[in-house]
């Protein structure tokens, strides 16, 4: 905290009976035991990460004035990048409101917020948002486990406006669709739109497998960019029928297929029969949900950037992410490495990258940059 | 080397008199101590790095076909990412020719050559250059100080065609002039390309401060996509020059200015009468030339940080590099962050980048990714 962090662990704290007698989610003024003082925060005596902070003063109202500033101030990063209303608006710590994301797809906002002290400013943030924004619909998607950490129940609903089926989405000249109710996550993964348009740019005339497509972000942004055919390969009916939609409406569906599969089971199979791929995307869900799943992810990494790299064409590109928070970029690279090692393919790492600037990283919490994307060139 | 790696470090060879024998630069047959092959590599008994590989085969012929095959590998994935001839066509182990550096600049070709290995093998080399690209000119600028360690000489002469004063570049659609006898390093950076792209790509009127600016190369594209203003800093009068020359043939010398002068300096300077810039480029020579020179390197990008976040405007992008091989990723972006900490801003990390596509990086070589580039958002 002294050099700028804003959380406090609870074993950093003096935890008195009267703090811990404090409701989850109270404001508080955070100072060291020598009185400085560090700002605005709220607590929570349940949480591991007890106290985060809101503001460096410690005299801070954290009313609705103070959410109009901090979403104006988000907003206005997103229009440097975006000349279109559909992004991650709110990236929680990135954004000094920590507990708080906020997906917007144009006049429709899903926000998910995680802990307790987040949850207890709901009011002076949905005045903020009309305010800024004023959107047509809010939907809280607050079913996501990570509440459980904060004791918090979970649940899905409308704060304004009707639970809409789904919303277009639209990305680098790209119209998808996206689940806002069923769907994973907040409905779409904007992290990697940069990504998708840095893969595409490399698919004129080629052909891409596209593992774990989800809505088809890599697949068709290739097929609009030229790829000769793209196949995506997914487990989720409702996420492949979503793809398809998406491929009629952008005009590419005799380019694009969709299939469904368990991605590992149908590398195999196409390794084993022998087809290859100028580009192959894997993005799969995070292999490492939690610390102690640690070294049982990393093989799956590996297995997946070796059966991937079988199927990637001599000369081709392997794409391959992870969304885990709990696996460093280092130990990634070094399991995607050893992967492609295993089959004996000649490899370049041409491009690390991650999520987009619309989910913008604390300097302090560096740990929080949980998406490692990294293109190979394949010998 | 039996998970992939290329190089074999001289404490881990059985080292005999008849080895120790070989002229420096020696082709060799690398193999286990079970007698299992490696490949093919050259040896240095007088390096640290004794042995690298130049392939998996043990009994490959190094020669000229070797060489094209390598140098049309490397070419056909400079195509697949750049329209114009100018870029890094050879980047030593990324494209499995270990000592060799090539930087293009249409029919101009410089090469860097770092080890007894690749030196032995210039005739080859050239044949296969003059097969694959057929260049105007070739130069070889060997008289960086890391031939000291393979104790080479250092020179710089003409290998085909005389040594022109300076070659135009083209990047980005912008015009710039490098210089391939005295300037820096191959004479002119390739690796900021796309970090340039993208630092311009936000500078549509506004003002930009481009320290160490060397050629121009962030503020001539920044002003070329409509920066209101962009100055230049460098201690280098021939690289200020340059710059200057290209503002004009770009038609962009009313909007940009470059200053002689002292970086920390200046930019003190600027601080302390309140100037400010909406984006701020710092991208400085390596500060951690040597291992032994980590701290006080770390302490000078944590004061580059400092003083670059002062000078940048509320809500501005400060972008800051490091090509030191010799920082990590982790310890440079900590050294930023504790710096721009220190002048109490609010601050977002939005982007982390490294060097371009043609500096691919062998994936068991992870520690030769030099360049870590990131982009802040200030509060």
């Amino acid at each position: 905290m002294r050099a700028g962090a804003p959380w406090v662990f609870s074993n950093e704290i003096e935890m008195t009976p009267a703090l811990k007698a404090l409701a989850p989610g109270s404001l508080v003024r955070v100072e060291g035991g020598d009185g400085r003082p560090f700002g605005t925060g709220y607590f929570n005596p349940a949480s591991l990460i007890a106290a985060r902070l809101l503001s460096p003063d410690p005299e801070s109202r954290i009313d609705e004035a103070f959410f109009v500033e901090r979403i104006s101030h988000a907003l206005s990063l997103r229009q440097a990048f975006f000349e279109t209303p559909f992004y991650r608006l709110i990236h929680a710590e990135g954004d000094g409101l920590p507990g708080l994301v906020i997906d917007r797809f144009d006049d429709v906002l899903v926000l998910q917020i995680t802990t307790a002290g987040m949850e207890a400013l709901i009011a002076p943030l949905q005045r903020a948002l009309e305010s800024v924004i004023a959107p047509r619909v809010m939907i809280l998607r607050n079913d996501t486990p990570a509440r459980l950490l904060e004791k918090l129940d979970l649940y899905a609903r409308p704060l304004k406006g009707g639970m809409p089926p789904h919303v277009v989405v639209e990305e680098n000249g790209v119209r998808y669709f996206a689940d806002l109710e069923g769907g994973q996550k907040t409905g779409w993964y904007f992290d990697q739109r940069f990504n998708r348009a840095d893969v595409a740019a490399l698919a004129r005339g080629h052909t891409m497998l596209d593992v774990y497509c989800h809505g088809g972000g890599f697949s068709l942004l290739a097929a609009k960019r030229g790829a000769r055919e793209a196949i995506g390969i997914d487990s989720s009916q409702s996420a492949l029928s979503q793809a398809e939609e998406a491929a009629t409406a952008n005009g590419v569906s005799s380019n694009c297929k969709f299939i469904k599969a368990d991605a590992f089971v149908e590398l195999e199979r196409l390794g084993t029969q022998g087809d290859v791929f100028d580009i192959v995307v894997a993005d799969p869900p995070p292999f490492v949900k939690a610390r102690k799943d640690l070294e049982a992810g990393a093989r799956a990494y590996r297995r997946l950037a070796r059966l991937a790299a079988v199927v990637t064409a001599p000369g081709g590109f392997l794409f391959l992410a992870s969304c885990s928070h709990n696996i460093s970029a280092e130990r990634f690279a070094a399991e995607c490495a050893a992967g492609i090692a295993r089959t004996g393919r000649r490899a370049a790492l041409v491009r690390q990258s991650g999520a987009g600037p619309d989910h913008p990283v604390h300097p302090l919490l560096p740990e929080t940059a949980y998406l490692k994307a990294l293109l190979y060139r394949l010998g």
